[in-house]
């Protein structure tokens, strides 16, 4: 029987990931948005519903819907397709919402045509929906998105995205403070120049990430998680980043930085009870704020966007 | 029988290794120094012989001598030794000529001792040698003469070396072409600023280069060798250092770059027939120019410095 419609779990994502500024991410289990993507003998893309979050219906307007243009626009199948988009991740969380709606879209739709396209190239047509987002073309979301797990963008021009294996007792938390940082903003306060020192310290780093979840070497996660680039210039974004930082540390976390742009904040944990506890951490600092927050536990999704029943 | 003198072959390594400036080496098996370290009743470091190359007898004017004296001052051992250095490796030709002789002596005491210091403290105290010959403390050369394959020096302070895995199949060509580049003059092409962007691009090089090792895909290590920091300031130092690149790599190596801050050029290859063959590019380039070289192809050495009959 033919497939014409499928549910999907688009997962929410963690960029940047301290040491390794627009190339590295990794992917989420338990926060993602739902989408349906049904075949339509009528011809085109259609938005026909959605949930969750107030976004724009017309294709050309909405991530989802650029990103399926653009590859409706080059396979130029015989059918159509409709997008229904259950937003869970909220927009301008700095877990890639963006992403999970411009990756789902052109997953399903791949999916529903007998899978013509490999993950690199569907990438590469979620781009297209990225990069009306965020103004700029760049894939440290979706890749995680799509492949799962940890992943470098190695570059974009040609897209190469290489897989990186994950430590099977690995687990995030993340703290999203419901506070607006504006993508510009928080482009404006990064530096055109960078102390070639400091770059040194960087690309060790990330080298040392590389290797230790090569090697499941949970210690040398700790060591390498630190960001001497970036996080100095942004962390005056999210409200009390420092306290936090330093409370999950002690709480057992591995690491903590910035995701993405902010204003959420990731960590990572060996084991979920340990994770449970940065959680509670987490909750302690920002409780005694106004601020309101939301937080979410979840094991590194190695498999990236499904089809779920 | 108490072991009272041992003959070590000290190798030559590279460091930097195009997009791991300061942090990244890789040890040869096929040039080195070879020293002897002889136990002594006499308290003392002392130089008895060196061949090959004009070097201080003063122990304090010699970095085996140096680096051998911090060592010999922290443990104050009940004997005392003596350094033969058989110098092969040129001083100043960017292979680590004083890192194999710093590494040397402290190696053959710890043997002779019986071992009680690990590799990493090996290193430290060889850097007081290295420290000596450069004017700055570094480690990129030692570490990988010491630990062997290829090394991430992750931090200085403390002293943290990681060991990466060595695809089975790779070689090393280096030409050294005999022309002196002082150190002082190789750093002061350096920028104490970047581009942002361009330390990106690094860093998702040596990323990608770290997971090459780790999966032995050697397409991704040739895609990963490419440095866009140091070696666009330094290589105007070296005579035909961009037609010689081009045609290694039409000859099939997998990326070239400059060892250390030079004048030697490193090569990588799959496999000893297209080292060889790289080999015989080099000399087509240098014979048509008035400067005097030589070249040596090495399998990667995963061992390091070893005790030789």
């Amino acid at each position: 029987m033919e497939l014409n419609e499928i549910r999907l779990f688009s997962p929410a994502t963690v960029a940047n990931v301290s040491c390794g500024f627009d190339v590295l991410g990794f992917c989420l289990d338990t926060v993602g948005d739902e989408m349906v993507i049904r075949k339509t003998d009528e011809r085109g893309i259609r938005i026909t519903k959605i949930t969750g979050y107030d976004l724009p219906y017309k294709v050309t307007e909405n991530v989802a819907g650029i990103s399926a243009l653009a590859m409706y626009n080059t396979l130029k199948p015989e059918c159509g397709f409709e997008i229904e988009i259950h937003k869970k991740i909220k927009p301008g969380s700095g877990i890639g919402s963006s992403s999970a709606s411009a990756a789902g879209s052109v997953f399903g739709m791949n999916v529903l045509l007998g899978d013509p396209l490999n993950k690199t190239e569907l990438t590469s047509f979620a781009m297209k929906g990225e990069a009306f987002a965020s103004k700029a073309e760049h894939a440290d979301n979706l890749a995680p998105a799509i492949f799962g797990g940890f992943t470098i963008v190695k570059s974009i021009h040609p897209l190469h995205i290489i897989e990186l294996p994950t430590p099977k007792d690995l687990y995030a938390t993340i703290i999203h403070p419901q506070i607006e940082i504006k993508t510009s903003d928080a482009r404006a306060l990064l530096p055109q120049k960078v102390p070639l020192r400091d770059s040194i310290t960087q690309w060790a780093n990330l080298g040392s990430l590389v290797h230790a979840l090569h090697t499941s070497d949970y210690d040398l996660i700790a060591l390498s998680l630190n960001d001497v680039i970036v996080e100095p210039h942004r962390k005056s974004l999210i409200p009390d980043f420092d306290t936090l930082k330093e409370k999950v540390i002690k709480a057992g976390a591995l690491g903590c930085g910035i995701s993405g742009s902010g204003p959420s904040i990731y960590t990572l944990s060996q084991g979920i009870k340990v994770a449970e506890k940065v959680e509670d951490a987490m909750f302690m600092i920002y409780e005694s704020t106004s601020i309101p927050f939301d937080t979410h536990v979840s094991k590194i999704n190695t498999e990236g966007i499904k089809i779920i029943k």
